[in-house]
């Protein structure tokens, strides 16, 4: 199989407790390849400006099956995030959005992605520029879609739309309440839950994740960390992993055992992810310690 | 083996968003006996007024292995705690507290508690009276105290002192982070642990929970509930029933797979206990139940 992805590359200056940062190379989909990486490096569909460097590229490009599904506006500046985060990692705070390049994103999913089956992945963009994706890839076998509060919000009616055409979601707690106007988490994901979907992945930060099946529910902790640098793009990294472990896997049947697994793997791989810096977090980490630290996990959470 | 445990017998009157219930039977001590009753009865030791009526003694007396520690004071009312919750059931807030009968509480540990080796729980109360209690225990192979913000803000340097002569402390996140001045629970629960203890055991509500050993951390989600009535005395109950399982092995080695073990049982048990007002969450569940729930939660968060 392959895996197909669509979301923002970007330039993060991010402020933590740790320090300060500028300007790193960042985005959902910079995080979500560079987390896939691991199990199957996933076909970008993404737009840059004329300020990406040729050590982005080559970064961009040791993660990623493909680029061919990258544009580049040579005359504007690529998406650049500035963001605070409290002292605890619980909040953060923007100071600075420029979409840039990224307000005039039409994508197109290049027919080289299109030879074999694939699962979709739709970082957190406009609705309406998912729902187009989705359109272009009849071939996807599955189709995951992540979003946030800023969408939730100002385009409700498009984010519903494109929820009829996909086969699952993956968000945090708080935009799972916000969907949905509930205040328990279970019946939050009961109400997301659409007939067609496979999956509600509810993602809760440092409190572990949860993922709902058509009937079962999936619920593990983070992976429990000492030292935390930068969580940006946790979510992101979480979502490459488990895709990636879903392709990898090749299943079409997403069973509570597979969902647990790919969940775990995700959540490892997220943890790293989260110790360094931007995309440092998983530079020079091996399968090996990968797999390492899973071990670990099972021994911490898996009562037998 | 045995479990002896001291603590409070009130009634509670609560208000939450399912509705409000008057002088419910409630108290740390009654929630930990009705919690650990499946496993060991537990020996309590407590006080209360004359208004403890013959029904709240009958279901005082069936859940105990001994109620010779509880005093009567005839001429005083019993606890008396009122409180309500947010509609999210994650803050509280409390309307009254009237020590009553309680603020005369000077516990002796009956003789006949301490003819065999036993667990000591220390409710949250007075760490001066929790120390009194230790001291008079020098037959139990493990003591754990809980806690909370109350007695950490107000008597830091008894509490420290009462925590040199305990083996664990099983204390929420959020008094975890006060005691500490950290933000990060894995510093928090080191900063806690002290040389000579066994286990520090961190209850984050509906998050789970997370228990650190000498050279180990175990990490659960909370069993996934739709629909929470009443949360007074989970963590309580999730006291109960962790040392009852404890106690029931039998063991004195804790290592990592007994407090797992132990921790996912408990979390079962609270799961229960948190369905009902006061203690009817329990009421009418046998250990069939349990164990049907436990098998559930093993499906949704043992990854193998």
């Amino acid at each position: 199989m392959a895996i197909v992805a669509v979301g923002s590359l970007a330039f993060d200056s991010i402020n933590t407790v740790k320090g300060k940062r500028e300007r790193m190379l960042g985005g959902s989909l910079t995080h979500f390849a560079n987390a896939a990486y691991f199990l199957s490096k996933p076909h970008l569909i993404g737009i840059v400006g004329g300020d990406f460097s040729s050590e982005n590229w080559d970064f961009i490009r040791s993660k990623a099956g493909s680029i061919e599904g990258i544009d580049i506006l040579k005359e504007e500046k690529s998406f650049f995030w500035e963001g605070v985060y409290s002292e605890d990692f619980e909040k953060r705070e923007t100071i600075t959005t420029e979409l840039n390049a990224f307000a005039k994103f039409d994508p197109v999913v290049p027919f080289s992605y299109r030879k074999r089956p694939f699962i979709l992945f739709l970082a957190n963009i406009d609705p309406e520029i998912q729902k187009k994706v989705v359109l272009q890839s009849p071939e996807s076998t599955l189709k995951i879609l992540d979003t946030m509060n800023y969408w939730i919000s100002s385009s409700y009616e498009k984010l519903s739309a494109v929820l009829n055409v996909v086969d699952g979601i993956i968000v945090n707690e708080e935009e799972a309440f916000l969907l949905t106007g509930e205040k328990n988490i279970v019946m939050a994901a009961e109400k997301i839950f659409r007939p067609h979907f496979k999956m509600v992945i509810l993602k809760k930060g440092a409190n572990g994740v949860m993922v709902f099946g058509k009937d079962f529910i999936v619920s593990l902790p983070s992976f429990p960390l000492r030292d935390i640098t930068d969580p940006t793009g946790a979510g992101d990294s979480f979502a490459g992993a488990f895709i990636s472990y879903l392709d990898r896997l090749g299943t079409l049947n997403y069973s509570q055992a597979v969902v647990k697994n790919a969940a775990a793997y995700a959540t490892v791989v997220a943890s790293f992810a989260v110790e360094g810096y931007g995309v440092d977090g998983l530079k020079g980490i091996s399968k090996k310690d990968i797999n390492k630290r899973l071990d670990e996990f099972r021994k911490i959470t898996a009562c037998k």
